[in-house]
């Protein structure tokens, strides 16, 4: 993040373009350009002050939202998405902070950044240069609320595992083995819980910058470990308040948090956890909302909303992809078809050992719903629920799927192998058969359609519990040499020869294995 | 089966009561009780001749068909379901076979028979001597047709075998891996297939004794093995002409299989399997079928009707219990409370190795399958479709449920040990939990009802692909000893002490236990 001071000098530069003014800064594509400016103190700045920039590059203007960050400091962040000259100017109430403008120069991203994630190809995503992402995604619901130590661990757990996005609330979550409390509020705490007043008294006009700055830092650290940071802006695990603050403070409260957050390239919007199961929410409050992250978001950063058992209406254009609490993956198809946009299984239960139905998952059938997931030509997201040793729920048993920590379960390994072996095998995506009994899917390449396609460049299958001994597959018009997969034992083990027509191959006659056809 | 030659001298017996005439013949009670008479052996007898009797107990009287068995034989078969003296007078258009009469007394069962499986208790089924009937059924559609030495293995099979029901189809099977022609025909076979006549001819005219004596010893074989012989009338795999003989020849059929099966008392009817793949058929041709079979049948066997893909309609009252294509468990509990009657999953893929997605589960899926039905409240059946070494699709390569043979399988133990579990655990069958979630079912007392029952007899628990370390088990009102069943190991272990109320066990954190509780 470039952070500018005020409206600095503006130098040159850039590939023979004259300039009208000079502009000493640069930034890369894809980071966060800051402008900070001094602006009045005193008051309640949240909610008397508006500021607002205009960044513009030829013909192109981006509006963008800055915020109050506390102490007289007001911010603007912009992430750009174009190389080349970008000039701002500000507008607000307050004179100080009116009419400020300066400028900065985009350079190319540096190598691993690859931009935001967006739609693509229909069912799929990408990042914005172009290459493929695929979401192979974890849950630490409020990871960030844990303390120094405890994030750190989570972090460095990330860094070796295979997960490429976290679902992750903005609100501390107060649930069954996760009662701490956080170490930031996002609101002032004007007073703590007590039995006469139970969730405490929260100031909701203003912020808590310090929240915010830690939170940053985190979005930050996932970025750099190219994580997408699934934000889930309300849930229903609460005893501070947050999931009844009221219409005008709900909105007050994403607009904050898009001004701040939507300038990290990795950031994607989940409205809500369960949203219905939110009682003091209806389903038309969420619908406002999500609508108004789409008004204020300068980069359609992806958006969605999650439940638990009352399925939000996906076909809305409000929402770029469905984000399911599902493991029927027999109707993927027909969603792929009617909705027309990507899904995400992004709640299939979770690997462990919990009392609790959703939380006891073998790490033999967690790796089967990826499986299931991907060669419907979704995507699955990961979450485990070990007790630890202690086996009680107090305090320390701290759990990844809530506050992150290590993972002990043996799906991570498998998820990872599913991973690589989907990145080498296609640069668009799967696309599923349209007969689900068979388990397959094929990588399409670009501009052909799925399954019309005369012949894919690559075709998946996944036998779940079957287990021919042979079976006989219909590849079509192209040749493609095969391999053998064991998804448990990670294993390919090429099958000699190359195969067209409707060849018949030889199985392990065991469950759960894969075969993969590559174009020759 | 005693078979009387003619209107015999009558001798007496029984307890002491006084008797018109004499009755020398005596049956036990669900037993067949056979009357053989001669008469016009000329014309066609199977068109021309009708031929009834009336059975008569106290004020009880019972109409059963006779049939023509070739050579001037006809005829008369009675289950007797009441102990005393019975006595009968026939009706024919031929003279030779009216108003002849006899009687005969009805003797207790002897042990080991039970007598017909009906409905009971709503969703269950029972003998008719009161003991408990959980069908764990086995499908060998063609074993009858495969010739002596292959269906004396297949016998042989079964006797070692946990099944206690066996689907199987009256006509010969032309499918997959089953491309034999049978030693016996059901009507006569005028012209063998030739290219110009593909289905070659047969004379629906007659019926074929020799077919039905044959098919009778097998009946009777499977009933000295208490095996249920739930014998399908019509399906479509047929090259024959069978599926398609017209309305007039079906119901000919019909009439003649009930008149000649129905008094053994191990019969089930499935009026069909696959029944919407019958493309000479409409639905409306089965329900009269159906209609039929349940018009004829003295003694009101159970009946049902199987489909592929578009199921048929459960809530008719022409149909006794469910018998469905399917592996939705979870639509069970639904099912069961619309229809009301039990609910049979006859066809939920089988254990094998077969390159066909209906043939290649392995034996801890369809292990897992029979549970997920029996905790459902529901029933399982069995099917094997290993191909055997040869590995190709010639006539030797005979597979369990197309020709019987031998099993190789894993499941069968494991249904065996769930079959003996079930019979241990209740007298009356399992009735789910209302949430399929918990995947628990009680076994209630006869009066009690099920869930809404204060303190069941017992109550057991399957965890699926969960894997809880700890788990607490709303027991409600009773006090219960534990045992922890491990499906898969087939072994029960004991937890010590005694639980009421809402007790928290520890279990084995691994997947697919089972846990039983039963009341003090």
């Amino acid at each position: 993040m470039l952070k500018i001071t005020s409206a600095g000098a503006l130098s040159v530069l850039a590939s023979g373009k004259a300039v009208t003014e000079m502009i000493s800064a640069s930034i890369c594509q894809y980071d966060i350009f800051e402008v900070s400016l001094k602006g009045p103190p005193s008051g309640n700045p949240f909610l008397d002050v508006q500021l607002k920039a205009v960044f513009s590059l030829e013909h192109r203007t981006v509006v963008v939202d800055g915020f109050y960050d506390g102490d007289g400091n007001y911010k603007i962040r912009f992430m750009p998405d174009s190389l080349g000259e970008w000039r701002y100017t500000t507008t607000s109430n307050a004179s100080a902070l009116n009419q400020q403008s300066g400028g900065f120069l985009c350079t190319a991203a540096k190598t691993g950044n690859h931009g935001p994630v967006s739609v693509r190809f229909g069912h799929h995503f990408g990042y914005a240069d172009g290459k493929p992402y695929f979401p192979f995604g974890t849950t630490c619901y409020a990871w960030v609320h844990q303390g120094k130590p405890y994030e750190e661990q989570t972090l460095a757990t990330l860094r070796q595992g295979p997960f490429n996005k976290i679902r992750m609330c903005v609100f501390p979550k107060s649930y069954e083995y996760n009662h701490n409390e956080p170490e930031f509020y996002l609101f002032p705490r004007t007073a703590r819980a007590t039995p006469s007043n139970p969730m405490g008294t929260n100031d909701y006009s203003q912020f808590n910058p310090a929240f915010f700055a830690h939170f940053e830092k985190r979005l930050e650290e996932l970025r750099e470990l190219n994580i997408e940071a699934d934000l889930i802006l309300f849930h229903p695990y609460d005893r501070w308040g947050y999931a009844a603050m009221g219409p005008e403070v709900d909105e007050r409260y994403v607009r904050y948090v898009v001004a701040r957050f939507s300038a990290y390239r990795n950031v994607w919007w989940s409205l809500a956890n369960e949203f219905d199961l939110m009682k003091a929410k209806t389903t038309q409050d969420f619908d406002r909302l999500l609508h108004l992250v789409q008004q204020c978001d300068p980069y359609q950063h992806l958006r969605s909303i999650h439940y638990s058992k009352v399925m939000y209406d996906y076909a809305s254009p409000a929402v770029t992809h469905a984000s399911l609490q599902s493991y029927d993956f027999a109707s993927a198809v027909a969603w792929l078809k009617v909705w027309n946009k990507p899904v995400v299984y992004d709640e299939v239960m979770y690997e462990g050992n919990l009392p609790r139905r959703w939380g006891n998952l073998s790490g033999e059938e967690m790796t089967r719903r990826f499986w299931l997931g991907v060669i419907a030509g979704c995507y699955v997201t990961h979450g485990e629920t070990y007790l630890n040793a202690g086996g009680g729920e107090d305090e320390n048993d701290k759990i990844w799927w809530s506050n992150g920590g290590k993972l002990s379960g043996s799906s991570p390994a498998r998820i990872g192998f599913l991973r690589k072996l989907l990145e080498e095998t296609t640069t668009t995506g799967l696309e599923a058969s349209p007969e689900p009994y068979y388990l397959n899917a094929v990588s399409f390449a670009h501009g052909q359609q799925g399954f019309e396609a005369k012949a894919p460049a690559a075709i998946l299958y996944y036998f779940d519990f079957h287990q021919p001994i042979q079976y006989t597959f219909p590849l079509g018009a192209g040749t493609y040499r095969a391999e053998l997969i064991d998804p448990w034992q990670m294993t390919l083990t090429p099958v000699a020869g190359s195969f067209s027509g409707k060849p018949t191959l030889q199985l392990p006659g065991r469950p759960y294995q894969a075969i993969r056809f590559r174009s020759v």
